[in-house]
């Protein structure tokens, strides 16, 4: 498939890359940020671009005028390809020869040497770099699953490996319908997902879909993604983009304390044991309940509920509009705005 | 939809919800207790409602009698419409201003204060009051899972917010087919579910789409509660009922440990890691394994097998027969008879 | 339906039985073993089965060369009719009266004493050798599930309880289209669940269908095993075990240190909070980062890359290759070999 020309070129490619690097393209559309992960011809995602999308992270986060993320791939047919594998071979190179105590020893010790940043000179000659940068990664996901922000996932074409693990760690998984492809083959490459995949799909398709999709390698056509609930639509190519900042808009238009407060009990705690989990809905719950946005609204609904004698979530009107706004807002407010 | 003269009337109906309060009408039907939860005319749970069904939950926990209970709606339209949400506002207002650090201290403390119920008059003047309530209505559901009883839930109509987790509280859920819905519509109101919400229907429906139920505040209809596991069955409404009470009988006709020792190993071991799930069902397998009706059931298990010279749970008569009686009794102890 | 010749012959095979024992037959064909189990006339499962499982267990693990196990019953109609009675019923029978914190006292007790199997002539003479039985069976159940080989339960009829429960302990499942049935009846029994159904059952197909299917105790057959993933594929009996080898040489065929290091991430962290668990995924993705497989095959995918200008995972010919091989190999390697 690939002739000589084509060869050439990329390779030409291939040599730019190092120049390039990675990038992130962001684009401000008010509450949501469009961004574009730009990873080479190649687009591989790698340590440029986990790098930057901890810094977005956390400026949506902290950001209260944002709302919603989405992403997509700056490649016409991949959102993003895979990781960069010099990036992991490298890295498990370094990894000292020991056994599995020793590699849990050797993750823990990378996630206190994490916390002292001003190390890094330091850390970056020693083996423990490749593992200091995974515990990064992860804790940026899952910074994700701890956000106020809506992350919303274009898939504009194939994601593989830590492709597909960056869009299991956004919320909602928008799919180009055609010829691409979602999964961890990691497998075939004699090593195993590393970006938080076995975590992440066994917990969206459940545990053996997603033990049998990871032993084996073989990836996810969109429909086959959409049946077992590896992603929420597939839609046209070209309605990507525009499907996914819908949907940011949508989602992202609920009180962003409200769906951190959600996405924090439901991401962690619906992973503990039920009686843990309750304890962090409870806590999540009094912080909400006692917001400003939980106290205005929920006092809004009491004084219209009285002033029309129905709950204003028994009105049907009045339920859907308040879907459709992301709060409830009873007669009377609606009239005196 | 309402007019004047409705107002009127639902106005004085609020007034007299303060005399009439919430409160839980119990119909003794031998081993099946069917339970009708009257939240006033908005068919609201409130504290009152809370402090009965513990009561009730203990009640037929410790009488050996009772085997299953019916929860149904006084409401000719709905189970429970949601909390009273003047409830839920002022529990939140009284909230100190903590972040969630100093709310999971709360929960802490509330939990604390809970076992001295003797405080119960001068915790009444804190600040804490909504918290210690929580955590006892979240016992109470806990001990729900925890207990021997089945419990169903009749959904005569919709349920919203806490009649919704209610209703994941069950074991059980029939609903009434028509144009009703169940779900969490909290965000809407800046909120989150409180009352089990996020762990129960995600435990229940699985992670996903539980996260995008509760983060879009929009309720399913019968049809797709059905379809994604929220609940069992959809029957006409005038069926709701009786076929709730069928299959109370049904599964309220196994040994009474058996169905406790199961429930709780389901729904805390599972919700555990593997290994401390698997020591979970070590441990209530002993308990049954000893228990009088285990002994007695294997006992005469065995001698069938060696009367007939088949294992009766190869015997299809025999097998079909045990399903309905809810234990399986060989030729010999069904002569006996 | 058994006339008195039936009974008499059977009589006599079951006092066959305790001569006999049960046994399993091990049939080598190179990397995949196929084990015949054979439980006697009614084919249960008894403590000889279960210590040679573990035995064989401990072989598969342990040698480079074996790389699936296809299990399957030598009865013609059965994969395993279930646990032999009369073990559950005389372990229960010796458990001391003690309540549930008494019971978990028991499991503790008798895992530290598993651990120094040198007692066991000691230990069979007190009330803990039903515990501690237990225990190991468990134990073995686990290793399969750490273990790097892919173990496949080639149903070749029916199987409840144990039966049922050793089919969730493989990894996939295959079972034989006709008049069988898949389930746990120990509620009909006064009992529960033992040999980690409660655990198993309700992580492979959900909390709630879980739930109803061991407090019914009503089994599924093969088709209604299928829909809601209780067994992987249902095909004719004359098939099934050709079936079975198959995806055992499949998935066999990937790096035997991938299968082992994605199975404990997904059974085990996959069950552990989301936290946990990917502390768990960190752990063994280094593992197999640095292996001898994982570093071959990463470098030899970056020099294909160079050669052909494209991702290996990208040219459709080499990935649908790598996924029948097991393993992905670039376009040189496959010159060079």
């Amino acid at each position: 498939m690939t002739n000589q020309k084509d060869v050439g070129k990329v390779k030409l490619a291939n040599q730019e890359v190092d120049d390039l690097k990675g990038h992130l393209d962001i684009e401000d559309r008010g509450s949501v940020l469009v961004v574009r992960v730009d990873g080479g011809p190649h687009s591989l995602f790698g340590l440029d671009i986990a790098n930057q999308l901890d810094e977005l992270v956390d400026r949506a986060d902290n950001d209260p005028t944002v709302h919603a993320v989405v992403f997509t791939g700056a490649h016409p047919e991949r959102f993003v390809s895979h990781a960069d594998v010099r990036w992991l071979q490298e890295g498990g190179a370094e990894v000292p020869p020991v056994g599995p105590r020793g590699a849990a020893a050797i993750i823990r010790t990378a996630k206190s040497v994490d916390r002292i940043r001003a190390l890094d000179p330091v850390v970056r000659k020693t083996p423990l770099w490749g593992a200091v940068q995974l515990d990064r990664m992860h804790e940026t996901f899952l910074r994700m699953n701890r956000s106020g922000v809506v992350f919303v996932a274009a898939l504009n074409g194939s994601a593989l490996g830590l492709g597909a693990e960056f869009a299991w760690a956004c919320d909602l998984r928008v799919m180009a319908d055609g010829d691409f492809f979602i999964g961890q083959p990691e497998v075939l490459l004699g090593i195993m997902p590393g970006g938080g995949g076995t975590q992440r799909l066994t917990r969206l398709i459940g545990t053996h879909k997603s033990l049998v999709a990871i032993l084996e390698g073989k990836p996810f056509t969109p429909e086959q993604a959409l049946a077992n609930g590896a992603v929420d639509e597939v839609v046209p190519p070209k309605n990507v983009i525009a499907r996914a900042i819908e949907l940011a808009g949508h989602f992202g238009a609920r009180p962003k304390g409200s769906v951190a407060a959600i996405k924090r009990s439901v991401y962690f705690g619906g992973s503990m044991s039920l009686e843990e989990g309750l304890q962090v809905e409870r806590t999540e719950f009094l912080g909400t309940a006692k917001s400003q946005d939980g106290q205005g609204l929920m006092i809004d609904y009491l004084a219209s509920t009285d002033d029309t004698g129905e709950l204003p979530f028994y009105d049907p009107d009045t339920y859907v509009r308040a879907i459709e706004l992301g709060s409830v807002h009873g007669r009377r407010s609606r009239v005196n705005k």
